[in-house]
């Protein structure tokens, strides 16, 4: 008996090597080992990817005219840590899980490259803010090759993109996914009262590159991941706040814009911002589609807002989905609201 | 040990013969015997639906009047392919499941017969469009009898119908589902623009007949179907389209309307479709309740939406729920945009 | 083989005595250990509450000017009925779970008091509907305290309140949660319509106490809990309709308002009256918010909503989520329609 154990013990952790991967590719940094030794991924890794760990490549957004921007980014293998120790070797968009933010105009046309750096599996871009044929414009790149596509983004919003390539659900789960922002050619009716803006996404980690978790199981891992958004700002991409160890700020007083998105891969968000009612909110972000006082908005998988509020007094308010069991895996980060807007040291608060 | 599972094989693969059906109801078609075989299907049949496999009977609607249609209508147990060779004994209207598209005006008054041919089984109607005291209109009908029922349907959007016997969780999920259309008065804003019209029903398969599966499993399958939507075309409730190798068609330039529905009976829908965004959006079909620029619908279980989006390039465009477990489960139907419209015969794409 | 069987039987049934409460805290009631003999509940008591069943204390609502209102509540132990002879030992406010309803006027300021009553584990309370710096004003009060809050309500809708103690799931999930309306100080457009008044809650149960199944597992059950609502009647908070054995009612004719509440606390909700479709619909209660012509609302976890609907014949309506796995598991109500709005005893139809 104990011997059965033991070899399924040893099937487990032992490693299969498939393929060694060279070239460009392999660029296995040495903070990744300290980072596996942490994880509790017992899970093979797949082949190809073994020894791969790319490094972050900085997503390039260039306007070339007043209606048009050159977006390129990667495909790529990049390891992630989803939460306190825990690296995932995440399928990315230029090594973050979720992407880079994109932001562009309404009106815009976007010429996109996605050059994909995987050394063995095809990806591919789907952007839910454009107009395009998805056999044609959101086809596969192969691996070590670029792709070149061009598309109109003529809707105002707060849309997803994600790796269109079968099995998408895998795709998106291993972390190919993240938000591009249209701004509305005549903006919100609500600009002129908004002081700080922020994005947030909410999305689930599974079992490591496992389509029958994906498909059946219950996420690990429920997270969101914030970033503070100015245009000209070269923080813009960069990571402000995250988790509740990094709490985004405001001021007393101040109203905040979140432009909020559920990449899922599967679950549904019951967004909420604790302490505070949403003065506004814009169903997938769209002028539109006005709402008033919410405590909550519902999300789908894929769906998105621009939530703002009014923060009245010093504190910490946690922004959690209101579904508690997601919290309990993670899925909580945090403002906090001091006099000067600056963080002041003082410990914040979690659920 | 060995015996033990022998055994336990034995018990899951014999067959109860618990009733035979004798009458018109015991049709059992040659077809079925070979679907049968292919079936992966290893529960045992419910005794006395055991050798009962009723040919589709067409749905009757006649117009009697300005404001009155006569609805004729059948419970009846018919093989249906939920996936490629896999078999379900189901409980259905009229042979199908989802049962056919039900088309009435606003402000009509329905006069409902609803046959039910089930041998064994009580059935009923619960129509979301029309106003009834549930334990008076909805109320059983018998095997073997006729029940008549009159309503008025003064309300226009895109409803759900479904066997409302108890428990009511089962007759949903082994088939008994489907769309009522109620075509409001002064129509949609968005009419004149609308060059295609299809239907489209979202719903979830378990372990056959399995109460436990139903309220405690996860999907088996989920299946979008879909209908080509034409007054006075003979085919309005023929399958035009269904699944991915039955393609919806438009042309470049088309804008095209959905009638969506999300039948659960226990998930919701992220419903959303690649490669576009959706112009117009009424929830629940309702003239009123007016949303743009979306990416995605939020659909409870049994929520309705007329969708409308224009396609601008040949290719294939699937649709999905964004949920993506459930795409890897089969939700996902593919519309074709070719230059005139008709299908040429190209490989569709998939998720 | 047997005797592994025996023991892990009798740890399961042992009872762990940790801790015994003394005072005041330790009430119990002679019917307790009737309805425990009944209950299927099979786990441990957590250690302090053990021998506490604390009598529900009645709420202390008095409004002290003309936009400025006291509120007294309890945090207490109180064995709760939440199916047919299954016990729940809660952690609730005022001794009923959900709590009792809380009705303000928008613009009123709250002066809140939280008597902690729990011998063992702090509490605190989020309101939804009030402006507040979480980590000051929702802060936990201490077993046998009395923790003293300020905060405005000036949104009006219909709102969650619920522990905010972390781990915040676990005292959602053991019974501390609740609704609180804010009336709208300009109304609904549709008040004079409305002839009846009810509130309707649905939560739902797991094992007790169980953090992991809280987190991972499916509900044991999914209720609604129904309360009339009539300004400056001593009932608004007595408890007039529950379940399906006591209906709630109405006559013919009637256009009945339902004050309507999802809090989860991990499960969205597909809100449906079978037998008519819903005239008007605020989303989260506020009136700018207003759709039209639904048949289900979607609710996600701390979503509300003012539902409004027309019943026209004498019958019973089932009320229900139309994610049908959780109305197997209990979420069901009736509104019982009579010809002059009062019991007539006949027997009501459920799902």
């Amino acid at each position: 008996m104990s011997k059965f154990t033991r070899v399924a013990a040893m099937m487990v952790t032992s490693v299969l090597v498939l393929s060694a991967c060279g070239g460009k590719d392999n660029l296995v940094v040495e903070k990744k080992v300290e980072a596996e030794a942490n994880s509790n991924v017992t899970t093979q890794v797949f082949g190809p990817h073994e020894h791969v760990n790319q490094k972050p490549t900085p997503i390039k957004i260039n306007r070339i005219g007043e209606h048009e921007v050159n977006v390129e980014m990667t495909a790529q293998i990049t390891d992630i840590e989803i939460s306190k120790g825990d690296i995932y070797k995440a399928w990315t968009f230029n090594g973050e899980a979720p992407g880079p933010v994109v932001v562009v105009n309404e009106g815009d046309l976007i010429n996109f490259k996605l050059t994909n750096m995987d050394p063995a599996v095809p990806h591919s871009m789907d952007f839910h803010a454009v107009h395009a044929a998805p056999s044609v414009d959101f086809a596969n790149v192969m691996p070590d090759e670029t792709g070149s596509f061009t598309y109109p983004a003529n809707n105002p919003g707060v849309f997803m993109y994600h790796c269109g390539t079968k099995p998408v659900l895998s795709h998106i789960a291993n972390g190919m996914h993240g938000m591009i922002i249209v701004k509305p050619k005549d903006g919100y009716p609500t600009d002129k009262q908004i002081d700080r803006e922020y994005t947030i996404i909410q999305n689930e980690w599974y079992k490591y590159n496992d389509l029958e978790d994906f498909t059946n199981g219950v996420p690990k891992n429920v997270v969101f991941s914030t970033k503070a958004l100015k245009e000209g700002d070269p923080n813009t991409n960069g990571t402000v706040g995250a988790l509740v160890d990094h709490p985004l700020l405001a001021k007393v007083g101040d109203k905040v814009r979140l432009y909020v998105l559920n990449v899922g891969p599967n679950e549904v968000s019951s967004f909420h911002v604790v302490g505070t009612v949403m003065d506004d909110v814009y169903i997938d972000g769209n002028p539109y589609n006005q709402m008033k006082g919410m405590q909550t908005v519902m999300l789908p998988a894929s769906g998105g807002a621009v939530v703002e509020f009014t923060v009245t007094k010093e504190g910490s308010y946690p922004i959690v989905t209101h579904q508690f069991n997601h919290v309990t895996k993670g899925a909580v980060a945090v403002l906090k609201v001091t006099k000067d807007g600056l963080d002041d040291g003082s410990e914040t608060m979690s659920h």
